[in-house]
Protein backbone atom coordinates (compact mmCIF):
# COMPACT_ATOMS: atom_id res chain seq x y z
CA UNK A 1 0.00 0.00 0.00
CA UNK A 2 1.97 3.47 -1.24
CA UNK A 3 2.13 5.56 1.49
CA UNK A 4 3.30 8.88 1.66
CA UNK A 5 5.56 9.63 5.13
CA UNK A 6 4.20 13.04 5.31
CA UNK A 7 0.51 12.92 4.64
CA UNK A 8 -1.80 12.75 7.31
CA UNK A 9 -4.83 10.59 5.80
CA UNK A 10 -2.01 7.73 5.01
CA UNK A 11 -1.02 7.97 9.08
CA UNK A 12 -4.81 7.61 9.59
CA UNK A 13 -5.15 4.47 7.78
CA UNK A 14 -2.05 3.46 9.32
CA UNK A 15 -2.97 3.92 12.94
CA UNK A 16 -0.26 6.51 13.46
CA UNK A 17 -2.88 9.11 13.97
CA UNK A 18 -5.95 8.64 16.11
CA UNK A 19 -9.00 9.19 13.97
CA UNK A 20 -13.05 8.99 15.06
CA UNK A 21 -12.94 5.98 12.85
CA UNK A 22 -16.26 4.52 12.31
CA UNK A 23 -16.25 1.90 8.88
CA UNK A 24 -13.25 0.05 7.42
CA UNK A 25 -12.49 -2.20 4.68
CA UNK A 26 -9.83 -2.96 2.41
CA UNK A 27 -10.07 -0.15 0.37
CA UNK A 28 -11.05 2.32 2.27
CA UNK A 29 -11.97 4.01 5.87
CA UNK A 30 -14.31 6.24 7.31
CA UNK A 31 -13.80 8.81 10.04
CA UNK A 32 -15.47 11.73 11.43
CA UNK A 33 -14.18 15.46 10.11
CA UNK A 34 -12.91 16.96 13.98
CA UNK A 35 -13.59 20.51 11.85
CA UNK A 36 -17.06 19.48 10.75
CA UNK A 37 -19.46 21.44 8.57
CA UNK A 38 -22.08 19.77 10.44
CA UNK A 39 -22.90 16.90 13.27
CA UNK A 40 -22.06 13.95 11.75
CA UNK A 41 -19.70 15.16 8.54
CA UNK A 42 -17.91 11.92 7.57
CA UNK A 43 -15.17 11.65 5.47
CA UNK A 44 -14.30 8.64 3.52
CA UNK A 45 -11.01 7.84 2.50
CA UNK A 46 -8.93 5.48 -0.15
CA UNK A 47 -6.59 3.63 2.21
CA UNK A 48 -4.22 4.15 -1.01
CA UNK A 49 -2.21 7.33 -1.50
CA UNK A 50 -3.47 9.20 -4.72
CA UNK A 51 -3.79 12.83 -4.47
CA UNK A 52 -6.76 13.88 -7.10
CA UNK A 53 -9.32 11.34 -8.39
CA UNK A 54 -8.14 11.81 -11.58
CA UNK A 55 -4.95 9.88 -10.15
CA UNK A 56 -6.84 6.74 -9.40
CA UNK A 57 -7.69 3.87 -11.47
CA UNK A 58 -12.02 3.14 -11.87
CA UNK A 59 -12.27 0.40 -10.01
CA UNK A 60 -10.29 1.53 -7.15
CA UNK A 61 -12.02 4.65 -6.72
CA UNK A 62 -15.63 2.92 -7.20
CA UNK A 63 -14.29 0.20 -4.26
CA UNK A 64 -14.64 3.22 -2.08
CA UNK A 65 -17.61 5.02 -3.75
CA UNK A 66 -19.51 1.47 -3.00
CA UNK A 67 -19.78 2.16 0.91
CA UNK A 68 -21.21 5.84 0.22
CA UNK A 69 -25.07 4.93 0.02
CA UNK A 70 -24.90 2.77 3.06
CA UNK A 71 -22.50 5.05 5.31
CA UNK A 72 -25.06 7.84 3.91
CA UNK A 73 -27.67 5.98 5.43
CA UNK A 74 -26.05 5.81 8.76
CA UNK A 75 -25.30 9.47 8.64
CA UNK A 76 -28.51 10.59 8.08
CA UNK A 77 -30.03 8.68 10.91
CA UNK A 78 -27.57 9.71 13.26
CA UNK A 79 -27.45 13.16 12.54
CA UNK A 80 -31.20 13.78 11.64
CA UNK A 81 -30.65 15.77 8.99
CA UNK A 82 -32.74 16.52 6.35
CA UNK A 83 -30.06 16.33 3.41
CA UNK A 84 -26.67 15.77 2.35
CA UNK A 85 -24.09 16.89 -0.07
CA UNK A 86 -21.38 14.51 -0.97
CA UNK A 87 -18.31 16.20 -1.92
CA UNK A 88 -15.21 15.72 -3.48
CA UNK A 89 -12.43 18.74 -3.89
CA UNK A 90 -9.49 18.11 -6.12
CA UNK A 91 -6.82 20.47 -6.01
CA UNK A 92 -6.10 23.62 -3.78
CA UNK A 93 -8.19 25.60 -5.89
CA UNK A 94 -11.09 23.91 -5.34
CA UNK A 95 -10.87 23.69 -1.73
CA UNK A 96 -8.79 20.40 -1.03
CA UNK A 97 -7.14 20.85 1.94
CA UNK A 98 -5.33 17.48 2.43
CA UNK A 99 -4.07 15.84 -0.80
CA UNK A 100 -4.72 12.69 -0.37
CA UNK A 101 -8.21 11.44 -2.00
CA UNK A 102 -11.46 12.09 0.56
CA UNK A 103 -14.77 12.72 -0.16
CA UNK A 104 -16.90 14.34 2.38
CA UNK A 105 -20.81 13.52 3.40
CA UNK A 106 -22.37 16.97 5.03
CA UNK A 107 -25.36 16.57 6.77
CA UNK A 108 -27.68 19.65 5.98
CA UNK A 109 -30.36 21.47 7.11
CA UNK A 110 -32.74 24.33 6.38
CA UNK A 111 -30.89 27.63 7.43
CA UNK A 112 -27.74 25.80 8.03
CA UNK A 113 -25.93 28.48 6.01
CA UNK A 114 -23.87 25.83 3.93
CA UNK A 115 -23.79 24.61 0.00
CA UNK A 116 -22.40 25.64 -2.95
CA UNK A 117 -22.05 28.83 -4.61
CA UNK A 118 -24.30 28.15 -6.96
CA UNK A 119 -23.21 31.27 -9.67
CA UNK A 120 -24.90 29.38 -13.03
CA UNK A 121 -24.32 30.53 -16.47
CA UNK A 122 -25.16 29.99 -19.92
CA UNK A 123 -23.43 29.34 -23.16
CA UNK A 124 -22.96 31.72 -25.74
CA UNK A 125 -24.32 29.96 -28.86
CA UNK A 126 -22.20 27.08 -30.57
CA UNK A 127 -20.41 26.83 -27.26
CA UNK A 128 -21.95 23.73 -25.99
CA UNK A 129 -22.08 21.99 -29.07
CA UNK A 130 -18.15 22.76 -29.25
CA UNK A 131 -17.27 21.80 -25.74
CA UNK A 132 -20.02 18.55 -26.43
CA UNK A 133 -17.55 17.20 -29.43
CA UNK A 134 -14.19 17.81 -27.42
CA UNK A 135 -15.42 15.79 -24.36
CA UNK A 136 -16.48 13.25 -27.05
CA UNK A 137 -13.22 13.28 -28.28
CA UNK A 138 -11.30 13.04 -25.33
CA UNK A 139 -13.38 9.96 -24.10
CA UNK A 140 -13.20 8.63 -27.24
CA UNK A 141 -17.24 8.19 -27.37
CA UNK B 1 -35.75 0.71 -16.18
CA UNK B 2 -38.03 2.56 -13.66
CA UNK B 3 -38.56 5.63 -15.34
CA UNK B 4 -40.90 8.53 -13.92
CA UNK B 5 -43.01 10.29 -16.22
CA UNK B 6 -42.48 13.62 -14.80
CA UNK B 7 -38.72 13.42 -14.14
CA UNK B 8 -36.33 15.43 -16.62
CA UNK B 9 -33.63 13.26 -16.06
CA UNK B 10 -35.58 9.91 -16.86
CA UNK B 11 -36.93 12.06 -20.51
CA UNK B 12 -33.10 12.67 -21.15
CA UNK B 13 -31.91 9.13 -20.46
CA UNK B 14 -35.22 7.96 -22.83
CA UNK B 15 -34.15 10.40 -25.35
CA UNK B 16 -37.29 12.10 -25.17
CA UNK B 17 -35.91 15.36 -24.31
CA UNK B 18 -32.20 16.17 -26.19
CA UNK B 19 -28.98 16.56 -24.69
CA UNK B 20 -25.15 17.07 -24.99
CA UNK B 21 -24.34 13.31 -24.03
CA UNK B 22 -20.54 12.69 -23.84
CA UNK B 23 -20.70 9.54 -22.30
CA UNK B 24 -23.24 6.39 -22.05
CA UNK B 25 -22.97 2.82 -20.65
CA UNK B 26 -25.81 0.10 -19.34
CA UNK B 27 -25.52 2.14 -15.70
CA UNK B 28 -25.18 6.03 -16.67
CA UNK B 29 -24.87 8.96 -19.19
CA UNK B 30 -23.19 12.12 -19.11
CA UNK B 31 -24.39 15.31 -20.66
CA UNK B 32 -22.94 19.32 -20.01
CA UNK B 33 -25.19 20.83 -17.62
CA UNK B 34 -27.19 23.55 -19.59
CA UNK B 35 -26.90 25.70 -16.61
CA UNK B 36 -22.83 25.62 -16.07
CA UNK B 37 -21.15 26.94 -13.38
CA UNK B 38 -17.34 26.84 -15.25
CA UNK B 39 -17.16 25.63 -19.01
CA UNK B 40 -17.83 21.43 -19.48
CA UNK B 41 -19.63 21.53 -16.15
CA UNK B 42 -20.74 17.88 -16.52
CA UNK B 43 -23.55 15.59 -15.27
CA UNK B 44 -23.63 12.49 -14.27
CA UNK B 45 -26.61 10.63 -14.03
CA UNK B 46 -28.24 6.73 -13.51
CA UNK B 47 -29.73 5.38 -15.90
CA UNK B 48 -32.91 4.09 -13.03
CA UNK B 49 -34.63 6.38 -11.06
CA UNK B 50 -33.70 7.10 -7.55
CA UNK B 51 -33.96 10.01 -5.73
CA UNK B 52 -31.39 10.20 -3.48
CA UNK B 53 -27.70 8.25 -3.09
CA UNK B 54 -29.68 6.63 -0.01
CA UNK B 55 -32.18 4.82 -1.94
CA UNK B 56 -29.57 3.21 -4.26
CA UNK B 57 -28.34 0.11 -3.85
CA UNK B 58 -24.49 -0.12 -3.45
CA UNK B 59 -22.95 -1.89 -6.49
CA UNK B 60 -26.15 0.69 -8.87
CA UNK B 61 -23.95 3.39 -7.15
CA UNK B 62 -20.55 1.97 -7.79
CA UNK B 63 -21.53 1.32 -11.26
CA UNK B 64 -22.26 4.97 -12.06
CA UNK B 65 -19.35 6.18 -10.10
CA UNK B 66 -17.00 3.63 -11.62
CA UNK B 67 -16.94 6.37 -14.75
CA UNK B 68 -16.08 9.40 -12.47
CA UNK B 69 -11.88 9.17 -13.13
CA UNK B 70 -11.83 9.18 -16.65
CA UNK B 71 -15.11 11.97 -17.19
CA UNK B 72 -13.17 14.13 -14.67
CA UNK B 73 -9.90 13.45 -16.55
CA UNK B 74 -11.86 14.31 -19.83
CA UNK B 75 -13.15 17.67 -18.02
CA UNK B 76 -9.96 18.62 -17.17
CA UNK B 77 -8.53 17.84 -20.31
CA UNK B 78 -11.02 19.62 -22.45
CA UNK B 79 -11.22 22.75 -19.68
CA UNK B 80 -7.64 23.49 -18.77
CA UNK B 81 -8.96 24.12 -15.18
CA UNK B 82 -6.83 24.05 -12.51
CA UNK B 83 -8.47 21.91 -10.46
CA UNK B 84 -12.46 20.23 -9.97
CA UNK B 85 -15.52 19.68 -7.11
CA UNK B 86 -17.12 16.54 -7.29
CA UNK B 87 -21.08 17.60 -6.35
CA UNK B 88 -23.75 15.33 -5.43
CA UNK B 89 -26.78 16.68 -3.55
CA UNK B 90 -29.49 14.58 -1.98
CA UNK B 91 -32.89 16.56 -0.58
CA UNK B 92 -33.86 20.09 -1.48
CA UNK B 93 -32.13 21.46 0.99
CA UNK B 94 -29.24 20.32 -0.46
CA UNK B 95 -29.30 22.05 -3.71
CA UNK B 96 -30.90 19.37 -5.32
CA UNK B 97 -32.82 20.66 -7.95
CA UNK B 98 -34.08 17.52 -9.92
CA UNK B 99 -35.18 14.61 -7.84
CA UNK B 100 -33.09 11.97 -9.81
CA UNK B 101 -29.67 11.57 -8.41
CA UNK B 102 -26.89 13.27 -10.47
CA UNK B 103 -23.67 13.91 -9.77
CA UNK B 104 -21.81 17.22 -10.62
CA UNK B 105 -18.14 17.35 -12.32
CA UNK B 106 -17.38 21.08 -12.02
CA UNK B 107 -14.18 22.55 -13.04
CA UNK B 108 -12.49 24.83 -10.86
CA UNK B 109 -9.94 28.04 -11.70
CA UNK B 110 -8.50 30.73 -9.19
CA UNK B 111 -11.66 33.36 -8.14
CA UNK B 112 -14.03 31.67 -9.94
CA UNK B 113 -15.85 32.51 -7.39
CA UNK B 114 -17.37 28.90 -6.63
CA UNK B 115 -16.65 26.51 -4.25
CA UNK B 116 -18.67 25.60 -1.06
CA UNK B 117 -19.19 27.42 2.27
CA UNK B 118 -16.85 26.27 4.30
CA UNK B 119 -18.24 27.36 7.95
CA UNK B 120 -15.95 24.06 9.62
CA UNK B 121 -17.25 24.20 13.64
CA UNK B 122 -15.68 22.38 16.61
CA UNK B 123 -16.97 19.28 18.30
CA UNK B 124 -17.79 20.08 22.01
CA UNK B 125 -15.85 17.96 24.48
CA UNK B 126 -17.65 13.83 24.01
CA UNK B 127 -19.48 14.93 21.35
CA UNK B 128 -17.28 13.10 18.33
CA UNK B 129 -16.78 9.92 20.86
CA UNK B 130 -20.88 9.54 20.97
CA UNK B 131 -21.34 10.19 17.14
CA UNK B 132 -18.63 8.01 16.81
CA UNK B 133 -20.64 5.20 18.98
CA UNK B 134 -24.24 6.23 16.71
CA UNK B 135 -22.38 6.27 13.71
CA UNK B 136 -20.66 2.35 14.26
CA UNK B 137 -23.98 1.21 15.47
CA UNK B 138 -26.00 2.70 12.78
CA UNK B 139 -23.38 0.57 10.40
CA UNK B 140 -23.19 -2.32 12.42
CA UNK B 141 -19.23 -2.06 12.75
Amino acid sequence: MPQQADCVFCKIVAGQIPSAKVFEDDACIAFLDIGPLADAHLLIVPKEHYERITDMPALEFAAVTLRIPQLARAVMEVSGAEGLNVLQNNGQVSGQAVPHVHIHIIPRRQGDGLGYRWNAGKYPEGKLQQLQRALAGALGT
